[in-house]
């Protein structure tokens, strides 16, 4: 698999014609604005750094409206102008960066809570995670099933198309799960857009595709309960002692949880600095969200667990105590990878899967080989209806053959790595790409005007689809 | 493991001083009453009705409050009277027959619903199932996590003293499992009965004891979002294929399921009277109850399987359709037994659990090996964070040796058996009794007054706890 070039030598855009046909809009010109919504955290990554400095939007649309959005799309499938939509912003991996230029399309203005019922929510793309999650709380009692670490800053369209789980998935699976997503309605990248309403299978055609496939305009999601979360920190003296107490609280099947994440020392110690005072040195430790009506029985199971002790309680916390202490979602998944990075610029992380059932002894048997130079940072999950766990280890960088090295090693000795240091879907390795997903982009972007350069199949049509591995959002068709 | 004997000869208890004690209670003392309120479903064993069949309380007695059970309580200490403690009288093996006689302490009357709030309910032990989710679901949009197909008259107090889980279990494990209940309160047999409130792991010393260890006066039970479940029945050419498709609904983290039942032909053709013209002649069928939000993505699963066919589904019917149908969940769990032993006397059935992970293969492998004799009927469930199946297989009956013979050729094989042909804790296979336990008798009941016979561990003082096999509900201090 080769990764398609892209150059910064683009052709010239009619921007002139394209400024007076939207007229009216919003529009970013200034190079410093547009530079700073062309980008998200690819940074995370030394190699997407070397590759990705220089790209740029030529201009930044924002839309209030979905009669907004058509004019832009309208607009640009005439004057053929690349269209990469964009949420708040939030991804990594360079998802939402123009990698042929063109027009960013900002949808953060699109965020309206449309309908809040028993079971679901509608809303336009741009909302923002945590204020969906404030209008369902209040209005009903309810909250989305699942959301990444960023969730107070992250759009829901944004999460759909880019985003593949997180907190909650210990629950609830991931988005590639059916059922995780109700319905979702786009924008076809035509000289007429179509409006589309997908649900079921067809689904996949827009999760994760990073936008390549229509311009989401409204999402349906399911709602789950909003429980009053209980944060708990617990330390272990061994890091085996702490993965294995994760697995098995993630199968406690009558429980309610929100997040388990286990993550080796130092890590805690040096990264979480507001919560540095909880953290005695040396500890590796569990990071939990429960239920707090299960408060008794979560403490009844964690007392099986000899050597396992509560280090930090949200409900004992002193209000003086608890003041400046970020949400415990902040220390987890890819919050983990940025608090490392604050603190040690020289690091990196990769993103794996250790399948089930050998996922602790996998895990084991790679941190070993590794030593000290990646740290373990376990989330345990819900995969295809098993407890399991991802791994965001921490790398020190020194070279990208070294950093390919540690790839390598995890795929040889039986992980999945999703590669956050590629920037197209099929190297990232969640999304897969077969023929019917093809299909859909040529009838959804005939053109190939939407997000390029993200899509090997699209660009090389000698794409051989059939490399076997495992996939998080399989093709439509496997 | 030896069963303790009973026998029909008894102590004269000094029922006339009871009587004067209780003065004001309501008390039932024509014997045919006091008969069918002596009895449960343990006619549904052919061994069980030899050996109960004359089984019978002195008196019941009928309370409406706490304070009416602390005055039955500390009189039949007093005269050391037996209690057995009744709810609906919906259980099986006789787990609520007075084997000694004495009182039968009909709780059906404190069936208050004392308090809703978000993720539980607070209620009296003799409040029906159906009737608590009537008003959780009015006044909150919520409904008890768990039910046994006797949904509509099963108290609460009797399901928690001698159920273990059913419909809800695909997506909540059991009673067994830390967080299915948040707390009880019990009473003890003493001549002050004392009130406990039990929480964590000390549940376990009352869930499933059959009303040996105190009387539950009041639980508190978390509650689960009141879905709307669309009921649908799929059919199958071989029960393979259905037993493979329920196991992989079963696994779909993200659609939310209440009911997943594969039943072999030809059961639910014979069995299903009501749904008959739905189920073409030959077809296995599984049984499904679903959320109504998720349809989308369980059609988009279902088209997976080639061959599953949709007979049924409750929100296609016309209401003349709908008319007289029973509920899903009563053709499921024990009420397959029922109908089946409606259209044919001479059937039984045995308890099974079919471990994780081979369980596909290992029914397959027993009922290849039973042929016509026994039909397979599975239950799906979450068990200790994996999805599996508990078999409810009817069995052709022909004499009690060739069932004992059917039984061990399941354990033979490597299926767990939890033996509904027998009236003890430890026999019946689900409750492993272990010196806590014993301890907490002691404590509890130290007459023995409780329900006597049903715990050989009591009975027996030489008993041996070490027995090693899989409890529903493991000893308090395994």
């Amino acid at each position: 698999m080769s990764t398609p070039g892209f150059s910064s030598a683009r052709p010239a855009y009619d921007l002139a014609t394209l400024r007076a046909r939207l007229d009216g809009l919003r529009m970013e010109d200034n190079p410093a604005l547009i530079r700073q919504k062309s980008r998200d955290f690819y940074w995370y990554s030394p190699v997407l750094k070397r590759q990705l400095a220089e790209v740029t939007a030529d201009l930044v649309v924002s839309v209030a409206s979905e009669a907004d959005i058509v004019r832009v799309l309208a607009a640009c499938v005439e004057l053929r102008i690349p269209v990469t939509p964009r949420g708040a912003g939030t991804g990594n991996y360079g998802q939402a960066m123009p990698l042929a230029g063109g027009v960013v399309l900002d949808l953060s203005g699109m965020d309206e809570v449309l309908e809040i019922a028993p079971g679901r929510v509608r809303a336009e793309p741009g909302a923002v995670l945590a204020e969906i999650d404030a209008q369902t709380r209040s209005r009903s009692g309810q909250e989305l099933r699942l959301h990444p670490s960023t969730y107070r800053s992250a759009s829901i369209g944004g999460f759909i198309a880019g985003g593949s789980g997180g907190v909650g998935s210990i629950t609830w699976g991931g988005l590639r799960d059916l059922g995780n997503i109700i319905s979702l309605t786009l924008l076809t990248m035509e000289a007429e857009p179509r409006r589309l309403r997908l649900t079921g299978d067809d689904l996949a055609r827009v999760a994760h595709a990073y936008g390549t496939n229509g311009v989401i305009v409204e999402v349906e999601m399911p709602l789950a309960p909003a429980c009053d979360w209980l944060e708990v920190i617990i330390g272990f003296e061994s890091f085996a002692a702490a993965a294995a107490y994760g697995n098995a609280l993630g199968e406690q099947d009558a429980i309610l949880k929100k997040l388990v994440s286990v993550i080796a020392a130092p890590v805690p110690q040096a990264a979480f600095l507001r919560h540095r005072s909880f953290l005695p040195d040396g500890r590796h430790v569990a990071l939990v969200m429960v239920d707090a009506l299960a408060r008794e029985a979560f403490e009844a199971f964690t007392r099986r667990f000899a050597g396992a002790e509560i280090l930090f309680r949200s409900d004992r916390l002193a209000p003086e105590e608890a003041k400046g202490l970020p949400p415990l979602y902040e220390l987890s998944w890819n919050h983990t990878t940025l608090r490392a990075l604050r603190v040690d610029p020289a690091i990196t992380y990769l993103q794996t899967l250790y399948p089930f059932p050998d996922q602790l002894a996998l895990v084991s048997r790679i941190h070993e080989a590794l030593g000290d130079e990646v740290a373990a940072h376990l989330e345990f999950v819900r995969f295809d209806g098993k407890v399991t766990c991802f791994g965001l280890p921490l790398v020190r960088f020194t070279t990208e053959e070294r950093l390919a090295e540690i790839v390598a090693l995890h795929e040889a000795m039986g992980a999945v790595v999703f590669d956050p240091h590629r920037y197209t879907l099929e190297e990232g390795g969640m999304k897969q790409t077969d023929p019917d997903q093809l299909a859909f982009k040529r009838e959804a972007d005939p053109h190939g005007l939407l997000n390029p350069h993200k899509m090997i199949a699209w660009e090389d049509p000698a794409f051989d689809f059939s490399g076997a591995r495992t996939y998080l959002f399989p093709g439509i068709g496997a």
